[in-house]
């Protein structure tokens, strides 16, 4: 690692600028949870986040971090996911363009939502052209900074906002579950764990089909891995970031891993019994606690909601299927 | 009307009684629903209370007024909705027993989530018994309290209890909008409405298919009607109290109505924008709310959400069909 890693500091900024435009979003328990697991859970709920997912923190914070000129000539982002709203969402509340670089068969819906939120979308082929090359292209031509999804000191300072918010309304924590695909939130939550709630077990849970952040803590280097195969699409990531990783190897207790059928679970239970909606993804954290083999009797646990993005149709089908 | 209506000193009375059993529930937004009524909406989110829904409040304020004998002889309610399963939690959180009269054809998963609260089920055939009857028999043998759903000064005082945080978080509000069964909740979050935002104006929201409410406004009496085909199935009710039409009469604005097809796209939005899962019932307030006539724009408004309580098959059945 060349560059200092970012720290609690970061998260306490981030938590400024956020102030009066990210929710905060409230932290809601069940007792039938409680029960099962014989702990007490906490869910941060950042599926009624702006957007619908936490990514807005860390995008809105990355942002609200440019210059007078970067913010005149805008942003960029290549992302068919939560980042791309959020970036897109936080350049409009800022006040300035964004072009958001998506494949061109990515489903409409998601197009049409980007556009809503005020970006000018620029599609690509996904078998023949590289993403990146193109997206360093448009910004290179237009001058526009490139706000990576997860490997950025400010975007994982702005997610780790959610911790903190956290910790100050439940206190200490015993342990805390964190989704994990690039480690922008975890490693932004740990930062905040390990400031406010100091003796807090942090773990990171990520697809049982793609647990390239297990094996890269075994290793101790970052390991890459095939796109994993889940339905956990904001977990498809190949790799941690050099950043996140830094954080994470540093402050993060342990990986644990959950099968998509778990995740099933964990989203029939939230609608069921919770009444709410959690993307795949938002499911990781809940999965991990309740089969990742941590024993977390008597204790009080901190689970961080992700998202809630989730298209209805494949909502219903999950549902329906249990 | 023989006896005096309760007051707002009864709903804050219940308030205290309240603390540390019920939950206090967040208030949500949404920008998206704000941009489309040109108007701020605050969603006071009943959907996560205990057993998931507001009945939780009047039946635990009811249950905790009761005397020392009558805890000890225990309690008894006939429902086979979200009041029975308000009653058994209430009374087991209390300590006393319960007894729930249901119809034997009731689905199998309401009856053992109302045992799973620790009430004793007692069953009856819809066709050739009177619940009424035997309910007064039950706990006239066993010496038990009959617990009303709605037309009772404490279970009333107890849901009013739901406008009265929403007002504390929000401040004054100009217009408010309730699900309108029996009453129960309107006429409560109407005493709360008067003291805490006293030019804020009431709306009742009621399913299409069964206006009693609205007929017994212009009546100026209550008017009684057939059990109303409708998915709203909290608001099937054939007629209000004699309590709650009092303070109804007296306190609220209007009455307006919701189709069917209304609160279908009420709960999708709820899903698919907010990330909530509610109960066809508790869309009735949203769903008033944009297709009641009344003019919102500018205004700060509150929207009661009453309850999340549906089967996940029915609910899959309703996102899909959208």
């Amino acid at each position: 690692m060349s560059t200092a890693l970012p720290t609690y500091a970061d998260v306490d900024a981030a938590a400024h600028r956020l102030q009066g435009h990210a929710h905060r979003t409230p932290v809601l328990r069940s007792s039938t949870i409680d029960a099962l697991l014989g702990a007490q859970l906490f869910f941060k709920c950042e599926n009624f986040q702006r957007m619908g997912a936490f990514k807005f923190r860390g995008a809105f914070n990355a942002l609200s971090r440019l210059t007078a000129d970067e913010r005149r000539r805008g942003v960029l982002a290549f992302s068919s996911g939560n980042h791309a709203q959020a970036v897109a969402l936080s350049a409009r509340i800022l006040g300035m363009p964004s072009v958001i670089v998506m494949p061109q068969d990515a489903p409409a819906a998601k197009l049409a939502a980007t556009r809503g939120y005020g970006a000018e979308v620029i599609t690509y082929d996904r078998f023949t052209e590289d993403r990146m090359a193109l997206s360093a292209r448009i910004a290179g031509e237009r001058g526009m900074t490139l706000i990576p999804p997860y490997d950025h000191a400010h975007v994982l300072a702005g997610q780790g906002t959610a911790a903190k918010e956290l910790i100050e309304d439940t206190g200490p924590l015993d342990a805390l579950f964190v989704c994990l695909g690039g480690g922008g939130l975890l490693s932004g939550c740990a930062l905040a764990t390990r400031a406010l709630s100091p003796d807090c077990r942090i773990y990171g849970v990520e697809p049982e089909a793609g647990n390239d952040g297990q094996q890269s803590l075994a290793a101790g280097h970052i390991v890459r891995i095939d796109t994993p195969r889940t339905i956990a699409d904001g977990a498809q990531t190949q790799f941690l970031g050099d950043i996140t990783f830094g954080i994470i190897r540093r402050d993060v207790t342990g990986i644990v891993t959950a099968s998509d059928a778990q995740l099933v679970e964990s989203m029939r239970f939230y609608a069921e019994r919770m009444k709410m909606v959690v993307e795949p993804t938002g499911c990781l954290s809940l999965a991990g606690a309740r089969h990742g083999g941590i024993d977390l009797r008597g204790q009080r646990v901190g689970v961080i909601v992700s998202g809630g993005n989730v298209d209805m149709a494949r909502l219903a089908q999950l549902l329906a299927a249990g």
